[in-house]
């Protein structure tokens, strides 16, 4: 099969790889309708995590299960399933509290490289959930979005607390971030303020159930935040990029007693204690229990009530992507899928 | 009248200070009972929080009603009130939501030094609860430790969400953790682990509702914890210490999930991002909300359902307050009582 491979920050190519095959009972074998590059696949892409020789890339898939092993009972070849990042037994004390990424019996999906034609999932049961039937061919970015994308801005509105009455303010105009405004807008919050200083991001966010846009960051955009909020801050604040600047900026964007919900993958922050402590703040966030959601977006989706596949404005044969990575990297585009 | 005043690091004397006098028409002034020594008291007591001259000290009260100012309406002469450490309004949004202690019209009440025979309290409307009754003798240990390290301790239980069916874990053997113990378990929890190498305060872990000791530290303590988890963690971990190492402790000892409630006034404390992110722990914490606890707590104390009072294991003459701080610092007492 074909298959990303990033050889060294910057280098990125398509090319041949061994197929999938099952190697525990409990396995499937996908053959992948789209997958997509995240966010989080440019840290090593910038050279900003380090990679370990050549990787396979990828961990966001939608497709049709080929062949499962056989233990596995729910998922039969044929279905259309979407899976997160994180393969998981869905049974345990964890899985069962609904934080699946945080498993016992977890498997990283990154390590297969889901940039591919076919993946092996393990953990087939606890791991995918199938589509009521095969889904028209536009709900396909919509679906793969569940994957990680739109679960994990989701998980940033759930563990933030967003909801009826509440203001909630994303920090992050990345496609988790702007999948966060739309998270908060389902779940009822009333105010909705994004943080972006880039056009098409702004309106996609209002698209997305945004009410307020503001294009200051850092401490001019905490207080754009507060003007907004009688001086008092957010209830709810999502952050989603991940560095020092935007965790203090979403602390400090919070009421006492609010609540911030971090989903951007932590690089190089350090909370200063005694600032933390007197901010009063609630803090919660990490790996988003994506399949905690699953079922619940899935059926959003199918009945056209949600439509998080906007957040392509990119979308490429697998073949091509390399120029998707750099598309990305160079902020032209704000996700890019890649129809294998 | 005669207070408490710490000179340098060591060094506390009690000498006459000026009575206090109604400044604004919200004030009232309190003839104390009963005050303490706090454990925040010890950092600038031991050098370690700098302080800026010579400084009334204490922050905990009990007492009478001596007088009130003229816009005064709930709290009259004659009534025995128990306040917090900080004065609020109890009427903004922030004291709404049941976060007093970060009211916006907030004044400390360290600065006047409630370590003396009369107190000054702003915002005494929002801030003073009253008993039903003048209290009886023995109940005034209780009543008074309701005023900040049974409320501390409470808040601490409260934001690790201890409650039935929970294992709560608490890291730190001062009163505050010994009353976090007393609080999990009035708010249900199925276990309760009390880290403590004292014998002493084991005892007394156990006499409030401990169900487990654990008395190693650091590494071992969390491996400890696990262990008694099937190798989870806690649900619910109470810090009560303000450490680098109890803030790590109690992280570590937190499933994926779980909740941390951090009490302790952080001193040189910094989170590390990525641990903190792949955690999946929710952290809550900062200075209690006291208010919000005082009428149950009261009412918990005035009909002998707990007895928080037992965490004063010295009662002094507040004369002898030197030998009050001396005795906690050098680990003699758990918290001295003064009387005035």
């Amino acid at each position: 099969m074909r298959g990303a491979v990033l050889y060294a920050p910057g280098d990125i190519r398509v090319e041949d790889r061994e197929d999938p095959k099952i190697i525990e009972p409990t396995d499937a074998i996908l053959r992948l309708s789209a997958t997509c590059v995240c966010g989080s696949d440019l840290w090593p892409y910038r050279g900003i995590e380090a990679v370990d020789g050549r990787s396979p890339m990828g961990h966001e898939y939608a497709g049709i299960v080929q062949e499962v092993g056989s233990q596995v009972t729910n998922i039969r070849p044929g279905q259309f399933v979407i899976g997160s990042f994180f393969a998981s037994d869905n049974t345990c004390e964890l899985c069962q509290a609904g934080y699946q990424s945080s498993c016992i019996n977890k498997e990283p999906i990154g390590a297969g490289g889901a940039q591919a034609e076919s993946l092996r999932v393990p953990l087939a049961d606890g791991t995918l959930v199938a589509t009521p039937d095969l889904p028209p061919d536009d709900l396909v970015p919509s679906l793969l979005a569940a994957s990680d994308v739109l679960g994990t801005g989701w998980f940033g509105a759930v563990a933030a607390e967003a909801g009826p009455g509440r203001t909630v303010a994303v920090v992050g105009d990345g496609a988790v971030g702007l999948l966060a405004v739309l998270a908060a807008s389902q779940l009822g919050a009333e105010r909705i303020i994004a943080l972006s200083r880039h056009a098409p991001r702004q309106q996609l966010a209002v698209t997305f159930g945004a009410t307020d846009i503001v294009a200051e960051r850092g401490d001019a955009g905490v207080a754009k935040i507060k003007d907004l909020t009688n001086g008092l801050g957010a209830h709810s604040v999502v952050e989603a990029v991940g560095t020092q600047e935007s965790m203090l900026q979403a602390i400090r964007s919070t009421r006492p007693g609010g609540h911030v919900g971090y989903v951007g993958v932590a690089h190089g922050v350090e909370l200063p204690g005694t600032e933390l402590f007197f901010s009063h703040v609630h803090l919660h966030g990490g790996p988003a229990p994506v399949r905690r959601f699953l079922p619940e977006l899935i059926e959003l989706i199918w009945t056209r009530r949600i439509d998080p596949g906007k957040v392509f404005d990119l979308t490429l044969p697998l073949e091509q992507a390399a120029e998707g990575y750099q598309a990305m990297d160079e902020r032209r585009a704000v996700k890019t899928l890649l129809r294998p």
